[in-house]
């Protein structure tokens, strides 16, 4: 499909190197096939863009007149904006909710729109409570610096968390069986959520690979055929092996064999 | 106006007795003068209900043929679901972005309630971070038994945390000040993102009651005149004096004096 043609060129702004929050994004763009420039990977000036629209710390607006942003990831939109400006938006379910919709991975109905933006939070709460593992205490601090709260955190996170996640994930993929043939989260077809779980589920597995190995057995069809199987949808069989899928390394999912399942 | 002519009879499920991540939703309906049922509230066998729709961790449904809740709070709505059955929807963004558009508590035009949701997001997130400052390693933990970690945690989220988020939302307040008059954050009258960051400056107020008076030197207009404005929105006035507004006590809001600005 010629994807330029009817949709505006989306630009991604996020911190290079990591796959992070920017990911959730990079999925929806790459199952729909749908083009999207990722400003701090593309050129060496990019991430310069991205600091300057998205990290301002004193600014009233992040850029062509849209308001002040929190932090990355951000969406630029030519022509979206008002007054035919670009749009700049936040906050990762904000732009997976609004460019879902735009690129076909959403449900036509209301009600399942609904659905599936509250997986999506949920999977992104999953994401945080991920990330605090390594860092509870302060983000500013070194992993090393809160490494005895971190074991901690990371006993809780797996004993407690890991099992009331999955199990949410695993009972909803079940609640739809009848029309998602164990493929799809909500309706018959592909949708954000479903993007949003596999990737947390998937960098559950680089940073806690006992853990997920252990409770595969727990959560069978999630861990095992509906994971794999997101893997061969639209254009993602083809990003995931690209160099532009970046590896897991210091981000949100960070493998310390001390916090995994002993 | 009456409300219960034009609109359904909302269902708030959370738990009893305390304002939490519920407080969100009754303000909104409250600002709005939209009739709701707060049913743990209500009545003594309303937490059951609210437990056996949201609470059940091995069901693959909530109620009425929606999917599983992760958590509370949800919101039900008669005759809003598939083939009229009730809708059974969760997670605090989902649900806010779900009644503000239906009792006017939104922009008319996408890219304002886009913003909208980038606003009460990031809010919400902010939340948390208040919510970790006592339970920075486990929520089943009693706070004493995490106290020195809390400590730690209370320091970063004043100095690091605090700042940054205040900052973030005073920006957009002068962002928008030609048209909301730094009365409302997005647009010229109230939406839920005015309710959120409210709520949010609130509970910190309640919580951490130095700081907040050191911050509201610098922030002066979004601790001053935009807080005290947003109690008179509205159905609010009437409201924040009522039985209803329950009072902070052991839940996201907590006041340990060792927690707040030495």
């Amino acid at each position: 499909m010629s994807a330029s043609s009817k949709h505006p060129q989306y630009e991604l702004l996020y911190h290079p190197g990591i796959p992070g929050r920017g990911e959730f994004i990079r999925l929806a763009f790459e199952a729909a096939g749908v083009s999207y420039s990722d400003i701090a990977n593309e050129s060496s000036e990019g991430y310069g863009i991205v600091q300057k629209v998205t990290m301002q710390q004193n600014s009233i607006e992040s850029d062509a007149g849209n308001p002040p942003i929190f932090a990355p990831p951000a969406l630029r939109v030519p022509g979206a904006g008002p007054s035919g400006r670009p749009l700049v938006i936040s906050q990762t379910p904000n732009i997976l909710q609004y460019i879902g919709a735009k690129i076909g991975l959403v449900p036509d109905d209301e009600v399942g729109r609904l659905y599936v933006n509250q997986l999506t939070l949920t999977a992104l709460d999953f994401n945080n409570d991920a990330h605090d593992t390594h860092h509870p205490i302060a983000n500013y601090l070194y992993y090393e610096d809160q490494k005895e709260t971190a074991l901690e955190k990371a006993k809780d996170f797996r004993e407690n968390r890991v099992p009331k996640f999955l199990s949410y994930f695993a009972r909803t993929l079940k609640w739809n069986h009848d029309v998602g043939k164990g493929k799809y989260l909500v309706g018959d077809r592909l949708t954000y959520a479903d993007l949003t779980v596999w990737q947390v589920v998937d960098g559950l597995k680089f940073a806690f690979p006992k853990e997920w190995q252990a409770r595969s057995n727990e959560f069978e069809e999630l861990l095992g055929p509906y994971y794999e199987n997101i893997k061969t949808e639209g254009g993602l069989k083809d990003y995931l092996t690209s160099k532009r899928r970046l590896p897991y390394s210091m981000g949100v999912f960070r493998y310390y064999p001390e916090l995994d399942r002993p």
